[in-house]
């Protein structure tokens, strides 16, 4: 399969959320470490832009850990929850119990 | 900063390793989930191609959690090991103790 018709059709990754006990001195690690750009920060999370995807840090008992995935339609997994920044998805878990978040690619265009 | 400006400089996230319990039921799963492309399994991890990352599936006893970001210079962290496949890492915990591989960029161009 070649690189240019492989990747047009599959699905992305929107965001991967890491747990940290800090959030200061993670986001002091991660801008020391990469090149990337803090997108959001508050005590409980952060939000950081790399090339390809973001990276979000959270504190476990504030946010939970897991992987997002933009997908065309959701909705068949679930009921969709509108978040403030007009993105809208559902949870669900993998067998192995991981949360996955499965984001609504059209509400994604949005932001 | 404009969005055609601020991504050419970032660095990459190259995959996430994310833990499961069993390859064939995990990977059954996400490829009936998600648009995906199976690029390599065998019983102990998995790698799963996405538009935009990849996805290593892997059994936590035999593969460590992680995530692979690509940076220009990660001999700066530690001794550099070769893999298989040609591509070049350092392994290093973030300050939460996360586990993070550093792959040097530069060698994920011979793959």
């Amino acid at each position: 399969m070649s690189k240019a018709n492989g990747e047009v059709s599959f699905d992305a990754i929107d965001h991967v959320a890491m747990p940290v006990k800090n959030i200061k001195e993670a986001l002091d690690w991660y801008t020391k470490t990469f090149k990337c750009n803090i997108e959001y920060q508050d005590d409980t999370w952060a939000f950081l832009k790399f090339q390809n995807i973001h990276l979000a840090l959270v504190v476990p008992d504030q946010h939970p850990q897991h992987i997002a995935f933009a997908i065309e339609h959701p909705e068949q997994f679930g009921q969709l929850k509108q978040h403030r920044d007009g993105t809208r998805s559902v949870y669900v878990n993998d067998p192995a119990g991981n949360s996955i978040e499965l984001m609504e690619k059209a509400s994604l265009k949005s932001k």
